[in-house]
């Protein structure tokens, strides 16, 4: 994307502000968000609106008068229904002081990075990984490092333990780990975990966990559990002190536009973290966090919903794609992406763009993702059936060899 | 305030982070948050919920399903919104390419200090000032520089324009210019607003301009207009490139629990902006902002309301404070705080403790707005007469001398 210079009448701008980086997926977005009958799956969010018991939750809070000024890190209600959540899903029990709530996921992310990192330190992600990664890293004046990941065929995607452990520099200050993955869908197991975390403790790392889509792990393996394996399945109790899990609501409860989530870390660091929220943002409305207690008390049949659409789009979206020649789709074990290896010309941009050109359909290209993303395309199957039909009937051509 | 210090076990906290500077507000908030019975006059909000024509607006965009992803400079309804709003107000034509909604004035305010500062760069804040505007500028690694205004038992706080041109380093980067000002009521004068835009163009500065009580003036000049001198009224047009507004819906609207307010500056920052939210917050939802153009179009009654209020409650607070022997009280001008000047023992932040334990009333102490606050007080009379006569009955016997 060609941008505008700044004016010359404008005093300087600072370097981590003018340098702040666009987003891949929103340059396809800003391409195609217009067109008439547009099957948008670039971004991460299904298509179901919040559910109604939510948003009442929200207007009694309204009505009740809960609009005045807010606690820092988030109203007790909410900090404890976050622990009684957690403790009961990990069987690890935690309590409410660990629990600080954002402005969604994202600001759980940039919370963590603050914290870990300062300007010209390294924090190492596993790519392909969310392209927001590297724009909430950089705009901290610190370097992300990538390290990509290995794609397989047939096994799909593992982590490289070794090629993490040589990234590793007297600047590295934490590493992030994504599972289930986006866009990837990749799984860790506990010989992943366990080996992540003897890199954090060997070197003083943080690790941030973004375990977002834990729910959504399509492995037999896991499904008696409910969730993917996490870090708290394999740590030990001072590892307590190097884990800063970032959350959201919007995945699990389809709360994308509501902007809270949260961030879980030791209680220590609540001063820090006050600070911090006041300083930047000074909360979320309370009314909001009334729904998000809701959300995590009543919303159990609709994450399992949730679930069971996403396992269900799945398979329509691994059975339309893997049937292209040219095309590599080992299915995704968990979160609600499918990222499919296409062929190598045109380049991946090029191709979602025309996939929108000629199919009506909206892809986020691999390489917004990352090093090792180039060549593959991401699409969200958390979405009705009959829309993941039609788009497959609408891109399959466009990938065909002709 | 002591703080324990982090467990050996945790990696390094950045500096930034570590270092965030402690509310000394929160400090008395802290202190007598749970007493019975307690009137706060401690914080800038007043008694009124938010009224039910907003919350309404709210729950009509929530059912109607406006729960997905925002955008990330706010939907264009409230940008045109503001702009038509703006441009009324101060008869000065400005488009909806010009504002950009954030979480609060707090998250502009942050917003604004990231545009313009790097870590190490200079932000010159008159003091006192609003104690978060330190934290917001230290927590990017920036200094902030403090420079004291004058203070007249008579004539009231006044700018000293030598000492701003002396404070000014190749190291500054910005002027925060809060007009009317919290915690002193100070309203800038014409003189005043050219004075700084002077320095600023000389010394190529940004003006973070903090109008946030424009509204809540209290000087027969300015009633006409509904709103004091901004620095809209003297700028030349190539200064809307070195001007950055912060504002709220917190303040004329009754709205501070929401966190909705928004930046306004030259529409070629849009796109730093556009990557500053998304990597930080990723938006305001999108049903909150819908509740904010309601607001807007149908709130100048709320707003003459609540001036009215403001002006019942500051003569209140006047006529009491003024007639204790000792205590040094100009009428305020502007905003919605009274901040007497109060003997010089106790030092401020005892005896606002005391004014807790003695009187069960909540205030600030001077101290915590920096240099040239000690020994003053702040509350806010933006409350019901009832509960501020109450507050004065009980006070007036603590600062009173024995």
């Amino acid at each position: 994307m060609t941008v505008p210079p700044l004016p010359d009448t404008m005093p300087p701008v600072s370097r981590e502000a003018a340098g702040v980086l666009p987003s891949g997926i929103g340059e396809l977005v800003a391409y195609g968000v217009e067109r008439p009958g547009l099957i948008p799956l670039w971004v991460g969010e299904g298509d179901r609106p919040t559910p109604a018991f939510i948003g009442e939750a929200a207007q009694r809070a309204l009505r009740d008068g809960a609009t005045f000024y807010t606690r820092m890190l988030g109203i007790p209600a909410l900090r404890e229904a976050l622990a009684e959540y957690v403790s009961r899903l990990y069987g690890d029990p935690v309590g409410p002081e660990r629990f600080f709530v954002t402005v969604g996921g994202m600001h759980a992310f940039h919370t963590a990075i603050r914290i870990a990192a300062e300007p010209g330190d390294e924090v190492v992600l596993p790519t392909p990984t969310w392209s927001n990664f590297f724009g909430a890293v950089a705009m901290q004046g610190a370097r992300p490092v990538p390290v990509p990941m290995q794609f397989d065929a047939t096994d799909g995607w593992s982590l490289d333990i070794a090629r993490i452990a040589a990234a590793i520099t007297p600047r590295t200050r934490a590493i992030v780990l994504n599972t289930p993955a986006n866009p990837t869908g990749w799984v860790a197991t506990r010989a992943d975990l366990e080996a992540v975390l003897t890199i954090a403790r060997r070197h003083r790392l943080w690790i941030v966990a973004d375990e977002i889509y834990g729910r959504f792990c399509f492995d037999p393996a896991h499904a008696e559990l409910g969730r993917a394996p996490s870090i708290r399945d394999v740590w030990q109790p001072e590892d307590r002190d190097r884990v800063l899990f970032v959350q959201t609501f919007s995945k699990n409860w389809a709360m994308t536009g509501w902007r809270v989530g949260w961030l879980e870390g030791p209680a220590s660091i609540g001063r820090i973290v006050d600070g911090l929220v006041l300083y930047g943002t000074s909360g979320v409305a309370t009314f909001l966090q009334h729904a998000a207690v809701t959300a995590i008390r009543e919303g159990e049949s609709l994450i399992a919903e949730q679930v069971a659409q996403a396992r269900a789009g799945r398979a329509i979206v691994c059975d339309a794609l893997r049937a292209v020649p040219g095309v590599e789709l080992p299915a995704p074990p968990g979160a609600f992406y499918a990222f499919p290896r296409v062929p190598a010309e045109p380049e991946d941009i090029c191709l979602a763009k025309r996939i929108v050109d000629e199919a009506n359909v909206g892809l986020a290209p691999g390489s917004a993702f990352g090093p090792g993303g180039e060549g593959f395309l991401r699409l969200c199957f958390a979405r009705s059936a009959a829309d993941l039909t039609e788009a497959m009937r609408r891109m399959v051509p466009v990938l065909t060899p002709r």
